[in-house]
């Protein structure tokens, strides 16, 4: 793996250089852990831990506190870490004076305005942003690997759900969601990707359903939304349910019409490809039918290393599709009168056309 | 509910109101749910669920997009809410504008820089820090309430765990730490609090162990540091144990010293007493017998809504305890070459002392 890491801060370096970028802090957990291993979280949104920095000449630093330093000095050996203390913004930058770093670059969208206010003081720094995500958006064959490996626990979830499904009548959708977790967790996953959807009816027209105590029934339907980590990387996969007995009309129709656009957007994924026509391909499937109003959300999204991250699918991307992005095909419509249905797969652009991981 | 959230509400615009402040933007996922019951948590933390405005007369606006709309309504009614598409910074801004709010402070610490500098471009903005923190650190009834539950949970998970050790002897650490998540899950934690850590032997003295697959082992100490998460609030407990028959001379007086100097600090514990004393009250304990250099990090922590949060018990510390304060007491003393020993309970400021939850 170290030998992985390497390459990809040398990737990193190239680019800084070609673009006449100083060296890079990187901060954002997933970017940090991608280009050096260490630590894929950080302990709260509110509290770091720890740095990276890059050079265009491909040196790489690691900042961090007490806590974490073993790891530290596993993952870049001990020369390239300062262990800091009360004192980082000060610590940070007189490490980098130390080794010829005057200024840095540094990710706009995920350092706060108190820790650039305070390193501003001690350091020339410019704001930048997705230097990382770029390499991030294209998995390498380990990484492929892993999301096939991940997202084949998911399928094996879901076919265990649906196994399931007649003893799960009658209870709730936070005991539903706990006993999905355990699936996941029984299976090798070594969390949830994220808060699980699961809709019982009405619930389902949610986009975002927070878990309720309402409980799975007979004779409705029901969104489960789900991922869960697996070696690092995410899966996220959705299905639609009719719970017991023959689904009503309007449910079929539904669900049908929901596959037929997840089929056209799949179907358009290829290399070379804009990402909005993507979208736009299970978008005129609804508009021809009237129903793109209750499509109210873009299409999909990329997954790694986070569940959403680079390329958001819509009709506002302005990416291009490339081998080995891997990005969700999740269309669905809600009526908060009624119910939603969607329905999601996880996709990998080849070298020509797609594969439905 | 509503109406301790309005409380609340009212204790922040006093506040701004007599510090000359203008309308806070509240980011920080633990603070907009202390204000509003609306989402605890960012889907992921380089994505925000949404931003509530409070401003000096009391009046609070909710923004977020389309997929938390039904929440939003639901907490602080729609006329007060602003639902934002990709436009979100002009969004926020006109609306606050149609409000009468022409400015903001907004909460340095967690606003990323790249959402600082675009709203910046449509609103007067001002760094602030800890506004709604000093509100949060002294817990009221309900909290008090809740934060029991939640440690009765954890006090109940680690007699589970003492009781059931001699059946874990062979389990890897992250094994470990699954059975340790289902009993805090089958105990009605929604989650836990943070990632457990599973210490078998040396990885006990690393204050943050990562779990790895080490096997718990007869003859061997094993250090757990814990906590779930109960109606919203969190728990935070460490033990260390001694895996079967007789423990060594060297793991007794270690415990005994660690135990020792949390007596002392819980001892200190008590309304207007500075927070840097009950770290010297353990400190000063572990001096004495030569052990301080082995005692790396802070002697606790606020515990809440969030695991970490205000005050931090350290010698830097300026704070003073007040009644309904919640602070963890955790002294160790770890060598690197041997294992670690910590031990941890929460502590409760009252009116004329400490309760030990």
């Amino acid at each position: 793996m170290k030998e992985i890491y390497a390459r990809r801060r040398r990737d990193l370096a190239e680019w800084l250089g070609a673009n006449g970028l100083p060296a890079l802090l990187v901060s954002h957990p997933a970017n940090r852990f991608y280009l050096s291993g260490f630590e894929l979280h950080d302990p709260q949104c509110n509290e770091s831990s720890g740095y990276l920095v890059v050079t265009p000449e491909a040196e790489a630093y690691l900042f961090t506190d007490p806590r974490y330093q073993e790891a530290a000095f596993e993952a870049m050996g001990e020369d390239n870490v300062c262990i800091y203390r009360a004192d980082r913004y000060r610590a940070i930058a007189a490490f980098l004076e130390s080794k010829g770093v005057a200024s840095a670059a540094f990710e706009a969208r995920s350092i706060p305005y108190f820790t650039w206010k305070q390193l501003s003081a001690y350091l020339r720094l410019e704001p930048s942003s997705g230097a990382v995500e770029r390499l991030r958006v294209v998995k390498d064959d380990q990484e492929l690997f892993r999301m096939r490996a991940s997202c084949r626990i998911n399928h094996e979830v879901f076919a265990e759900l649906e196994r399931r499904l007649p003893e799960m009548v009658g209870l709730t959708e936070r005991r539903a969601a706990w006993e999905i977790e355990k699936m996941f967790r029984n299976r090798g996953a070594s969390e949830l990707a994220f808060t699980p959807i699961v809709g019982v009816g009405v619930n389902g027209a949610k986009p975002h359903a927070e878990l309720s105590d309402e409980k799975i029934r007979e004779g409705d339907t029901l969104l489960v939304d789900i991922g869960g980590r697996y070696q690092d990387y995410c899966s996220d996969q959705t299905r639609t349910f009719w719970v017991g007995g023959a689904p009503s009309a309007r449910f079929t129709e539904t669900l049908e019409l929901v596959q037929e656009a997840q089929r056209r957007g799949v179907e358009k994924v290829g290399p070379g490809v804009p990402v909005r026509e993507v979208h736009r391909a299970a978008h005129d499937v609804f508009a021809k039918r009237g129903a793109a109003e209750m499509f109210t959300h873009g299409l999909g999204h990329g997954v790694g290393l986070e569940t959403h991250e680079a390329p958001s699918v819509n009709f506002s991307s302005a990416d291009v599709l490339q081998p080995g992005m891997i990005l969700t095909v999740e269309p669905g419509l809600y009526d908060p009168q009624w119910s939603g249905v969607r329905w999601e797969h996880m996709v990998c652009v080849t070298e020509d056309g797609a594969e439905v991981l």
